[in-house]
């Protein structure tokens, strides 16, 4: 599967957000995102990195 | 593999502008990509949608 999770970083710690994440849309200041079993959440900051290979999408608050 | 392939999106079309992508960076007004064979580039806009299932990451000129 080629899904990755999402974490939140914040003060040089990752902590989980959302498992399994298939789609990610940047709406204005905020992230929507879906994962494979269809749970949504929508978090209040930006993207600060994707690897695909680490299957990892960092997010974090907005300063 | 789990890497996706990035499209410029105009006119509702999609046109290719990277393919085989591990990574993506925000940074302000651009995104920083780069791809499994160390090919990197700079595209000025912003991401629309990535859907990890599709392999797809969507990419939109800053309006």
């Amino acid at each position: 599967m080629c899904e990755a999770n999402a974490y939140i970083v914040k003060d040089g710690k990752e902590d989980l957000y959302l498992e399994n994440v298939d789609l990610l849309v940047p709406e204005g200041s905020r992230i929507y995102l879906r994962n494979l079993f269809g749970e949504q959440k929508t978090f209040e900051g930006r993207v600060r990195e994707i690897s695909l290979l680490k299957h990892k999408i960092l997010l974090e608050e907005t300063k």
